[in-house]
């Protein structure tokens, strides 16, 4: 099975790329950046998206997850790059399947809660009124890939994620950043800052949850979506407060979190949902996400060990 | 006030332009072919739009009305073209208006029931899950219409019209003509082809229903939108069957009315609902659409006499 994997330098991807490896795919990694592993039989096309395309996909390409993108700060900062990336980048990389594909690939989009706006639960069928351009891109973003599929372009899957906790490293332009810093950091022993209040409920889930919901979309039987390619992925609500007592729990010092508002945060994540009901997830056997214990401990475990 | 209407040869569009014109605007009329009528005081732009647009939108303007499109048996049968217009196309307008304007323009989108997939009812809380590409080009275009918005580059307003019932003239190419048809032709004294059931059940407004909502889209002040610039305008729910006797009421034989089921536009027209909660739009002051008697008696007014 070969596999292309944009945005194979980031977080999701280039740990997606080493899971599929291991499961015998050959993976294509395409990314503007170098990819920092490049597993066992896997291949890196290192450049911007529209430059590599071309030599990623061909005749034989039998499934593509598509992570590249601006996330959310990065889009509402830069207008026009957000636009480029998130929804040209995306419809070029549908449209090299198209022409190029000898059978529809399967076609992961990584979408994000981000498609809701000023709702505070969400479910299949809350509709996608997003008040950031990041979610503007990604719903949009839902809308082609159910296009495509439904034209038999390409088998289309897409997977709104939760905020992810804790993403390791450095942080990227995610508004939702503090979600992994917050723990992150004092785990390490180092001060982190919190823009958002003690009561502030996320949708979380963790990398390995995220990445098994990523998988689960490759594997998943197209069909099992009914009418209309997307879900909502398993994740958990959580409140600050919660995830800081799950720190304390694990051995960090939640004195180390400075609570500092900031409005540019709160106007995005602000707009969130946190409670979602994800039974279509769950009907389509998409694994449930762990608890914030968990996900603190398989931080420890994948990260600091 | 100095207007700009895309699609102004086109059947909703000339008719918007004249009436812009009756209020004391200045109409600029942008098509890809000449309007039928320039309005006093309008002047005429021919060309395809990304080549219009650059003479058409200045300092100055204060207001669009965006109504070039592909329709939707046109949008289904070519998706490159469908894509390029309706979504590249309304691109090109907001940016013009981002470039050019020095206020952000009152922006009208005409929407469509078409973003609307797989339901039998729909309110303003309803996804858009389309399940053709017009409808998915109409849901792309209000997330932009939204976005662009809250971004303050446009004063955007999207207005999901019903099918509208009767358009006179020559039939273009959406599916639903014949709810045009079915009433306009045996009121001329000829056969016309129903492509659906007896008791499908049709969400119509007349034009003259469809251009006052267009006209106060573009009365109405933006922040009665809410968080979201979108709004399900007024209609009808109307069964052929219905429609049919309504003819014969004033006048029409319904025997002129053959019956020749159609799987491409059951594909189509089969997918959208036809019941709506519009209470949205009545808050806004949003007129009432008219009922089927009132859609035949106008037609023949406007139209036959
Ligand atoms: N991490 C989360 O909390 C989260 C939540 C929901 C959805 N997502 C989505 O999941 C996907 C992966 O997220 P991530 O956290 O790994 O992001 P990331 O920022 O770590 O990775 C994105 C990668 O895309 C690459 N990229 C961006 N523009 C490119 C271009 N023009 N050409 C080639 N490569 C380009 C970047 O170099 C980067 O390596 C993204 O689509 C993101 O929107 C992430
Ligand atoms: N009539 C309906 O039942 C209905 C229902 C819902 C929504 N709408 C929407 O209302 C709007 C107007 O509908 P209508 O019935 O008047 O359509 P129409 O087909 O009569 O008019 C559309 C006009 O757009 C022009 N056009 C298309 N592509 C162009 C391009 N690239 N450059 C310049 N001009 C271009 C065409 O020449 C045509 O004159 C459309 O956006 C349509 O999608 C119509």
């Amino acid at each position: 099975m070969s596999v292309v994997v944009t945005g194979a330098a980031g977080f999701l991807g280039n740990r997606l790329a080493q899971n599929l490896a291991k499961r015998g795919a050959q993976v294509v990694l395409c990314d503007q950046i170098e990819p920092p592993v490049v597993p066992a039989g896997g291949r890196a096309l290192v450049g911007p998206l529209e430059e590599t395309l071309g030599a990623a996909i061909a005749s034989d390409t039998r499934a593509v997850v598509h992570l590249a993108a601006v996330v959310s700060s990065g889009a509402e900062r830069d207008f026009d790059l957000g636009y480029r990336v998130n929804v040209d980048g995306l419809r070029g990389t549908l449209e090299a399947c198209r022409a190029r594909c000898a059978q529809p690939p399967k076609f992961v989009f990584a979408s994000s809660l981000a498609v809701f706006g000023a709702t505070d639960a969400a479910d299949d069928a809350t509709p996608t009124t997003p008040l950031n351009s990041y979610g503007a891109q990604k719903a949009i973003g839902e809308l082609l890939v159910n296009d495509y599929s439904r034209k038999g372009f390409v088998d289309g899957r897409s997977v709104r994620l939760p905020t992810i906790s804790i993403r390791p490293g450095a942080p990227n332009a995610a508004a939702s950043g503090f979600a992994s810093s917050i723990l992150r950091e004092p785990l390490a022993g180092q001060r982190a800052v919190c823009p958002m209040d003690l009561d502030t409920d996320l949708w979380l889930a963790s990398p390995r949850s995220a990445l098994r919901s990523l998988e689960h979309a490759l594997d998943v039987d197209g069909a099992a979506f009914g009418d209309y390619r997307c879900v909502n992925a398993p994740g958990v609500t959580v409140s600050v407060e919660e995830m800081l007592a799950a720190l304390a729990r694990h051995g960090g010092d939640r004195g180390l979190v400075d609570f500092v508002p900031d409005p540019a945060v709160a106007a995005i994540v602000g707009t969130w949902p946190a409670r979602f009901d994800t039974s279509k997830a769950a009907a389509m056997g998409f694994p449930d996400a762990c608890s914030i214990d968990a996900m603190v401990r398989s931080h420890i475990e994948d990260e600091l060990n």
